[in-house]
């Protein structure tokens, strides 16, 4: 037994994350859309590891890479050193140096914000690497919604173009009604035509599978699809799954009728039940809305081929199954709690909320296991 | 600017962590308590930091400390060499090493962990630094919830008793029903019995503040209550807060009455207002629930004395919150999400989940900041 296999077994919850299957992902998103296709790896890759996944699709060919935040872009900087990287949550005041330091480009997404850049560009003298004016994208208020730029907003700031290069026109396609998309699209090439030559990014993940074909453009930036996650809720998910959730079990519980577990005491046997204690909980990322309730359904994990249910509070560091369906366990066994048939979308659906915030917060004390690729 | 602000002006959103409050709220709950008083440091310290909390708290006095899992354990074994240090999951198959090269103390949960811990200490004959016996705590089934030792359970290992020293009685009071708690109380104390002069441990922090005085045996165990969390809902709170977390704003925005925000679009302006996008998200630990719904109500921000809604989703990076009624807010200014007004508490009240689950999910991607003792 190695350090690494010590380690593994002192962890309550493994987080097994599939490089291979990201690779995978980011390929087929491509292949389907038939244009460049960036990543999106914003808040440690979704949770999973910045440093393994930009690494892995730097490898594989990814050149463009989005983040939220300029810290985040300055690490993706330093693993992948010719890589075009955005930060969409753009720039803020005092925080132009990072940017120019470390390459990055900000999505500019109101006036004020382009006017900030441009006077940076214009009295800081700093250029890109190669000599040429220092980039920016710019986020394009579609009609949908109110965040980025809209037509007269690009007008009233047309006298700074020559300040630094727009390298790139984002907005975002609603999937979910064609009528939205339709005005959208009239909308975005409107603008496109500003800017002849400038790449555009209209399209999330969902938009690569319409049936109907909705423009693509020079660029699709897909995020939640590359770890996994369906683009086409309802559809049958054409990624591959990426993350699989393993905790071990603490222990295994005869109750009798009545019995209840856990200090919330809200649930209650009604019958003689066995449940397993696994080291998993709120503090692992598990969300509290799992667990059965007076509004809600709760989750239910596959033990040996059975759905069994959370019953009980999800506490901090453990959560309680019902495994009587289940064949028998033993402690120190691990069970599966998310995988490939209770995916990241079941997980969220269960409990009530988004895969994003599933992602976003498992890992934190899982500890995290890469299949390499 | 050092490059300590350098990086704040970085980050996104900041949580500022007052050791100085942990360190008061743990004096409070010693005083009111009368006993020793421990603190519970898994999940990193609640998610704020186990290295510094656990050094606050090891310089102010503390000597016994309480974590989830052995490699946590082992952290606090690194900063604290003199503490005692009980791990509540308990010791899995395979993992008594770890226990005793770090001298941590498993709390056993179950017959079969009691055995194979009996059984460890018998054939590997590890002992403590000092020469003396491996030690373990036992969770004690008070009859509130199944997941300790009954006292039949305790007669089937009594043979097991010259293997190890049993240095802790431990057990959870249900503080809520005064008629549960006597019951305990009564089951607890016929199991002390059982095993004089070892010290006892029955109350969380809630009890510590009740006005009927249970008793509070040899040790206090609080959480929650030491990171400013309200021990007593519903009554003031005796604790210090602890947490501020602040965001950045990415942009201020006026919209038109049926304007949206967000990719959801689920959220309207009703009529001519104000809103900023804040550098928090899903991904910093700004929990979905915290937005208005159809179900719930939301939440609400004080910014410059106002309370100001959460309006559209939660998004992975940002929130946007109506600031109509607030005073003149610039992009690049700083907004409190958390702190004084409102709470831990609060947040979790607004969200509908727990105020575990929130401290849990804070502070992976925001900066944290100490102030200092």
């Amino acid at each position: 037994m190695d350090q690494k296999e010590i380690s593994l077994r002192g962890a309550g919850a493994i987080l097994t994350i599939d490089l291979a299957a990201i690779v995978a992902n980011w390929q087929t998103l491509q292949a389907v859309s038939g244009t460049e296709c960036g990543a999106v790896v914003k808040a440690d890759a979704y949770g999973l590891g910045l440093h393994p996944v930009v690494k892995a699709l730097y490898e594989a060919g990814c050149r463009t890479f989005f983040v939220a935040h300029a810290f985040e872009g300055a690490e993706v900087r330093a693993l992948a050193p010719e890589a075009i990287i955005y930060v969409l949550n753009g720039v803020r005041p005092a925080q132009e140096y990072t940017f120019a330091a470390h390459n990055l480009r900000p999505v500019l997404n109101s006036v004020p914000e382009v006017e900030d850049w441009g006077q940076y560009c214009a009295t800081s003298h700093k250029r890109a690497p190669d000599g040429s004016l220092l980039k920016a994208g710019l986020r394009i208020d579609t009609g949908v919604n109110q965040l980025g730029l809209k037509l007269y907003d690009l007008e009233r700031v047309d006298h700074l173009s020559p300040l630094f290069d727009v390298t790139l026109l984002l907005s975002q396609l609603v999937t979910a009604d064609d009528s939205i998309a339709d005005r959208q699209i009239e909308a975005f090439d409107k603008i496109r035509a500003r800017y002849p030559g400038v790449p555009a990014s209209l399209a999330n993940s969902a938009a690569i599978f319409l049936d109907n074909n909705p423009p693509l453009y020079d660029l699709v930036r897909p995020g939640y699809a590359l770890y996994g996650g369906n683009p086409v809720p309802g559809r049958p998910n054409p990624m591959r799954p990426v993350v699989r959730l393993d905790a071990h079990i603490i222990q295994v519980r005869v109750l009798e009728p009545g019995h209840s577990v856990g200090v919330e005491r809200l649930w209650k046997a009604r019958g003689p039940r066995r449940v397993i204690m696994v080291a998993a909980g709120l503090a692992d990322g598990i969300p509290s809305g799992l667990t059965d309730n007076e509004k809600h359904v709760g989750g239910k994990a596959l033990i040996q081929g059975t759905l069994c249910p959370y019953v009980s509070d999800i506490a901090m560091d453990y959560s309680v199954i019902d495994v009587s369906d289940a064949t028998y366990l033993e402690r120190g066994e691990m069970v599966e709690l998310l995988g490939k048939t209770v995916t990241i979308d079941d997980f969220a659906a269960m409990a009530n909320v988004s895969g994003y915030e599933i992602l976003s917060n498992l890992g934190r004390r899982c500890h995290r296991r890469y299949q390499p690729l």
